[in-house]
């Protein structure tokens, strides 16, 4: 049987290597998670076995690649950030987009029981993956802003939005038609005046998202016992979960400013990125230590 | 919050349209499943429950993508054609390959158990995911061959490999050695005469991989003895071309030309595709019928 | 100096193979050829002298790649048809793109003189040139209909435009405005009527564009005095020139349907292609002969 | 006529702009310069006619491209830096390699007799042309350094080889094996020794090409001498950084750090690039005044 007579149509496949030196971001979005997400009746406007299922399995990824920097995540979607000098795959997109969004999906559904308990899985969902690459920090930073802005303003929406059906017994189209034209001020004051609800006080996992890092050496080796004493912070709730985290050489002092950790080296954050101070706190995003 | 200030960031992201009138082939690898098959025990040289899942994560990508006209698996990869004139996700090509990859990878882990009953997954497994296309039909048939071959070889010296191993007593670097330099005749006389096997009679499964089409309307309405009859039409090659599959946990007695299908639409063959019997036999995967 | 320290911004470099087994087109068009021909006077609506020289200059580009099967031209344009196997320049877009069009226009400015006499060239002119592949002959075939098409209809509303300005005193607003909404027969009536004018009957140059193919060989060995004999008519004027070629397989006798032959196994002809007839008299344009 | 009926043809086109916020490098190569160079009688090892219709070409392209800050030109080459935020033609990278590279060889042929006089061109030359993209000021200046590190050592060595050859009556063959294994001190030994000639003594213009800039508009309005005055400045290495030019046909007698301007508001330069002392002395090539 000769091999050789049909091995001509490896050279239909074309090479998509990305530029060098340049940040690479994979991108996942759950596809028709909409259905999905009714189909598996998850809270609205905000279900925190999805959040906690989907960063689950964004560190899985990120066990498996070293070279992803940060990972940030909201809704069905995450976003991995890999280190401008990483030569993953010899940066071959195709191969980045695709092993990051095989595994985050098989991951997905591997640690679904985990977190959904003995609610079933009802089928296989599908998520899409592309890879964006930005050449400074600044592109980068500015990418991780619009999705963290992206992330506030739906979460401001969808709080409004589902506040007014589930206690004002509004139709999902009465909502809608209420809160059209609304400015985020507008919004504030909505839930302020009408649910006494002071927005800034939400879940910051809500109202941010969720960024993981790497914790960087030197704290996993004298700090364990200050990140386990916060991990003894009744969790479960969004709220002793969510936080401002505190990482940084000047503690933040006060709040519940928690840390959780579900691998020695990976911590989740729920804080502000378009801000100075995130940047500031954690300087080895930017500029990775050298292997 | 300047939602636009932060979003001239999606400019960076890249258009890659597939060529139009071309075939597009997704072939979709496990990665690092070496070791994924040393970890959860997969029977050497072939292990059926694997085999059969990854038809069944594949089976649910076509029924999911109505546009793929074939499905061909063998190993550990699987390949899909989508017709010519598709315009799935505007045939980007992103879209394509990630979107199939992640919905097999959540499907390979979905299906487990009922495949591998109640030997646990020990973590979740990745899966890389190209595009390639074709502009004709013989370029396409020719890449399909390609990997039909690639199975016929590798399934021989994988038969040889573990028989010298399993029956003979062999190391694996001794069963190497015996092999080195072989040629496919020397390989078949091995398995006659030391193990008094004919490699022609051994599972078209494993010889033949596993190719999925769409069943014909009208073989659907007046049912499933057509196909049988087709099968059992010792037409040309039928030896070669009829092929036992063996796809549910409880194995199917009965007819070695059977056909498995397990959706209405879908059937499983495990037949010759180099020759030309496939393609007039079933003309209308070249020749999709216009919908 | 560190030769090797710097070399590393090649890989930078992408690579940009186009698809095997396909039709590659190379189309270049002149920049700002509007002003050009305003500033070195051409006639209105066709400079035959123009049109030769774009013609001289596209078979000095088939005369260097031999695996160009065909050019055509019009207007301030001209593609170049690629045999589907070719492998000149390992099929590298840019590379095509870049020899192509600057051949053409270092060809341009050096054959000017012989077209424009004393006239002056005012400045070097640009071209621009994008590769398009096509991978069956009909999406080939359909691409050339569509620039002789785009020749026919330009040619015939330029010819209504420039006859009411030259013959009737109309300013081009008041041109433009009374061929607004036309159609092609408007025009066709418009011109047999006002200016006793068949369209059919003008220039086929103009009306048809310049397709430039090889000769077969045969045709070389016993036909040159044929070719000779046509070339001794009259040239100079588009009437004696242009007209339709004879093409069909019976060598052409007589006529003022002259071939004009530049280079022993070149032609131009100035014919329809949209029709079967041209595929059918030149079938070696789409199945070259193999070397 | 149809013309929508063969417009779909257009779909094959491909998008190719560049990522943003990145230095987009056209670099035009001449092909089969080395045939071009004997049949036009080039001076060995250098003809400054050629190099100077070189240059004319390179300003021909800058007086149309305003984006293009910088270029750089050496042997048959030319490179054109763009500036990172340059949106010509929206980034496209084939209308950016084509447009540069057919207006760089039209000008070639139109400015021809300016620099070689009574001298026939033979025929019409091409050049090849690409585009790269580099994400960082440094990753640029490195392009930059590689190329004229490539210029520095084609001319020592080139020197050597024609010397040997013009005045020691060594044969090509010869020459090339008496240098075979030198390196660089070895060379200038050579020179020294055999030839008495200091090889940094050589045309600047020869040892570190032509590099061409805009002058910035406050230079412009108070005049050249600031510019003359920076030159003469033994500033660090002035005798390595200052060159003298030579571009017009009258040769410039005079000033070994004349700065050669043939458009108001560029000036062509023979200096280092490699070190500090440019990018100090020409902040504006990397940070372009905002327009």
């Amino acid at each position: 049987m000769a091999k050789s007579k049909f091995e001509y149509v490896k050279q239909f496949e074309t090479e998509d290597r990305l530029l060098p030196n340049c940040w690479i971001v994979v991108r996942i979005d759950g596809k028709g998670f909409h259905r999905f997400s009714e189909q598996h009746n998850y809270i609205k406007p905000n279900d925190d076995r999805a959040l906690d299922l989907m960063s689950k399995a964004a560190e899985t990824v990120m066990e498996e690649f070293k070279d992803i920097v940060l990972g940030y995540g909201q809704s069905d979607e995450y976003s991995f950030v890999f280190k401008k000098s990483t030569n993953v795959y010899n940066r071959r997109a195709s191969k980045l987009a695709t092993n990051v969004v095989s595994l985050f999906a098989s991951s997905f559904v591997y640690f679904w029981p985990r977190y959904f308990g003995t609610q079933m899985m009802q089928y296989p969902p599908a998520f899409d993956s592309r890879t964006v690459i930005y050449p400074t920090d600044k592109n980068l930073r500015d990418y991780l802003s619009w999705r963290q802005a992206d992330c506030h303003i739906n979460n401001l929406y969808n709080t409004c939005f589902w506040k007014l059906i589930q206690e004002k017994g509004l139709t999902p189209a009465q909502s809608q038609e209420r809160l059209k034209g609304t400015m985020s001020s507008d919004k504030n004051e909505l839930l302020y005046k009408e649910f006494e609800i002071n927005y800034n006080n939400l879940s910051a996992l809500h109202r941010k998202g969720t960024i993981i890092i790497r914790t960087p050496k030197q704290d996993q080796e004298n700090g364990d016992l200050d990140i386990l004493k916060l991990q003894l912070t009744p969790s479960g709730s969004s709220t002793a979960r969510g936080g401002l985290s505190s990482r940084s050489p000047r503690p933040m002092t006060g709040g519940a400013r928690s840390v959780k950790r579900s691998r020695p080296d990976i911590q989740r954050l729920h804080i502000d990125m378009i801000g100075e101070q995130f940047w500031t706190d954690f300087p080895e995003i930017l500029d990775p230590p050298k292997r």
